[in-house]
């Protein structure tokens, strides 16, 4: 049975002293377990019903590319500063020291169209609430949001709790 | 028939002066020209041997993931500095101003590893050259280098002659 959690590598204090890294390069370097967190995310969108997935970078891209292509559905990036071109919509996020910016394109979303976010890990949610904010701005509708690993205690989904928030392993 | 070329919009002097930036997002955003290029991509490796895809971040992720998933082949992420937990390997690339590194896990190539890296644009060759040096230092093979696009005349192939180097579409 593939057991998704047993691979992830823990590293203590990475990227600073406190933080308990959850690595998941084991899952993406054997591909049967990469295969089954694909399909176990793609089950939780099941009845979920949305136009488009969005990616946040970048590790978002590594889940959300493959289940766009899989889903037919179009794939929306939303990438830091200064890396998109054209008119761009743009959301600051707190860092320990000061802000950043995340960015979408404005033509990426229309009225009314339904989005999923999928990435790898929910947090706190600033990026996700900040395209979540972003996305309604441009008019479009949250449909979900799908995380491979949700940190507890961390806040995220209370910051997001008026979206439908899916996630496949827990700390 | 499906133009891949067709579809990307050309920005000129994004992110500076005197560049033209070829945008991919309407390709992501089309299912089946996002397909197509998946596929095209595929091909060039067809009669290529290799035990593992690399994917430089961040756009990299986006062609590499799905690949790796459809060829059950195991994925490795090439990062910005860091960003990956553990025993590192790493390589100075070159930028405007000073300089970067990019790094892989030391454990993520075993001695005679064969190993494709995807990309989605061969401009200069840097970090893809970067990142096989790192491959070669831990006794991988490169046996093909993978792009999207190529940006002919910014000596990336001159760069990196001693590989063996596909793309899809050049400018």
């Amino acid at each position: 049975m593939i057991d998704l959690k047993n691979i992830i590598r823990n590293f203590p204090n990475f990227p600073k002293e406190g933080i308990i890294f959850r690595d998941i390069m084991p899952i993406l370097a054997n591909p049967p377990y990469f295969q089954h967190a694909i399909e176990q995310i793609e089950k939780t969108l099941e009845d979920v019903d949305y136009d488009i997935i969005i990616a946040p970078e970048s590790r978002g891209f590594i889940f959300a590319a493959p289940i766009a292509l899989r889903q037919s559905k179009p794939l929306v990036l939303a990438r830091k500063k200064g890396k998109l071109p054209g008119d761009v919509e743009k959301q600051a996020y707190s860092l320990e020291y000061g802000e950043d910016y995340i960015e979408m394109q404005k033509d990426a979303i229309k009225p009314n169209q339904k989005i999923v976010i999928i990435d790898d890990l929910l947090a706190t949610g600033g990026t996700v609430g900040c395209i979540c904010k972003m996305v309604e701005y441009l008019g479009g509708q949250v449909s979900a949001l799908a995380f491979l690993i949700e940190l507890e205690g961390l806040g995220g989904k209370e910051v997001l709790n008026k979206y439908n928030i899916h996630s496949i392993i827990k700390y």
